[in-house]
């Protein structure tokens, strides 16, 4: 079997597209879509996402401002921060990066953000809304981005095997409640999961999102299974690379993202998505 | 093999028994539990469950506040009600009978009640923290009685296989998450699953959650499984039966709850739980 590799980037350009198009015509009714991204200190991981999102929203033509912290703001102020936000009319989508200075509880501040301008599914109200099928919150973008990839390439999903490795809330679980919701059976395992790779084989649909470099070799895969790559590691050598041992799949798989130019390059177009339809509910459009 | 027909009795008198000496405890401490249950109109189903929940908190020594609103309540009167509730000090939780009349817009109304008083997870804080695993909400009661019945006789959960028939948000889904809690490799099934029975019977843990009178056969079930009914139905006798055909499997899964008698007679139980974990964190206990 000749397997695809299936990049991020079309999909990427084709949200990209679109949200261009529907800028222009915000635009025309003298409305700016606006996107605050809120940093603590100089994490080298939160100011390439931060990059990648600037530079997205540039070319679809959402302004962005940006609140940088430092790296010692208290609780107090931090809060303060996302309820300035909050209030201010002129911002559509905050995104807050994370994971944020241990001394700021995420699960007390999380509550601050109006779930209407949480871009990105920081408040439970969007966590709640994705749990239960309701597609009208802010998902997080990264399981969102795998959905856009299954959904560009035409994978099937309904009544198809998906297995999902890993069960974290920034992908694991929110990916399992998206596949879920397209009528995908859906198992997820994880690091207590028995015969791993037997499981993993039983999936039509395989997403990685375990965070081990390459583990998942071609006795994971299934002849003519899509995988799906959400891992970021560092191999080695010190390259970038996934949680799949792309070359080992080849000829396996049907479709396999890589990594890097997969998933990753489709999560900040979701983000801009995201900002444009925060804006157009709050203008009632 | 022998099938072990496990009750539900033995769990929830379990509970009841340690309820009991938590209730003396407070009482001593001139703190006397209290659970407020909202009931709209005089749907029967809405009525026995009330009269159970009644009976089990008389059981335990806790004070039950009986607010009867009629089938034509207005949204904004249900509002009210649930906030002088939250108001009022003498209440620890709240439970509100559902599904409500159409007229009233739940995906509302559930930000009213208090997160903190509500013990049956209507508001979506107690949605998100189940979703996101943090136990320190309130779960919903009927998937919470499925783990007690679980934990009480010893099946192992850790690394096993656990299919669930079902991804409502009433059991279906929040078992599933509450399986994952437990580390099992957990398969979530519904009506869109291609071979529904052979993904059954890859269950070493099967929790049938279909809504379909004794649709689970001996076709569904692996030899030596646990298999838990949580369907509640009429056969076509009248007659109230689970979504297992339990005489088809015995003699092949090792234990099955029966219908009537199983998972519905610890409900109440958990919610009694519910209610003194309330009035414990609400008195700083």
């Amino acid at each position: 079997m000749e397997t695809n590799v299936i990049k991020g980037k079309p999909v990427a350009d084709k949200i990209t597209e679109n949200l261009i198009d529907e800028v222009e015509s915000l635009k025309n009714k003298g409305i700016n879509p606006n996107l605050a991204i809120v940093r603590v200190g100089e994490n080298p991981d939160d100011m390439s996402y931060e990059r990648g999102a600037m530079n997205r929203c540039a070319k679809i033509g959402i302004d962005v401002k940006n609140i940088i912290l430092k790296s010692d703001v208290s609780e107090e102020d931090y809060i303060n921060a996302i309820e300035d936000l909050n209030n201010d009319k002129s911002i559509n989508g905050i995104l807050c990066l994370r994971p944020l200075p241990k001394h700021i509880d995420e699960n007390r501040v999380k509550y601050a953000i109006d779930a209407e301008k949480d871009v990105d599914c920081f408040n439970p109200i969007n966590s709640a809304k994705l749990f239960e099928g309701d597609t009208g919150g802010y998902a997080p973008c990264t399981p969102e981005a795998v959905m856009k990839i299954l959904k560009h390439y035409n994978v099937e999903l309904s009544g198809k095997r998906a297995v999902v490795l890993g069960r974290s809330l920034i992908v694991g679980k929110p990916v399992s409640m998206m596949l879920m919701g397209e009528n995908a059976t859906v198992t997820v395992c994880h690091s207590k999961t028995e015969n791993l790779s037997d499981e993993a084989k039983k999936a039509d649909v395989l997403i990685a999102a375990i965070g081990r470099a390459k583990m998942v070799d071609n006795s994971y895969v299934k002849e003519g299974a899509t995988v799906i790559d959400v891992g970021i590691n560092v191999d080695e050598c010190g390259n970038l690379c996934g949680d799949v041992d792309t070359e080992s799949v080849l000829g396996i798989a049907s479709m396999v993202t890589p990594v890097p130019a997969g998933v990753g390059s489709v999560t900040t177009s979701v983000l801009a998505e995201h900002v444009i339809r925060a804006c157009k509910k709050q203008n009632n459009i």
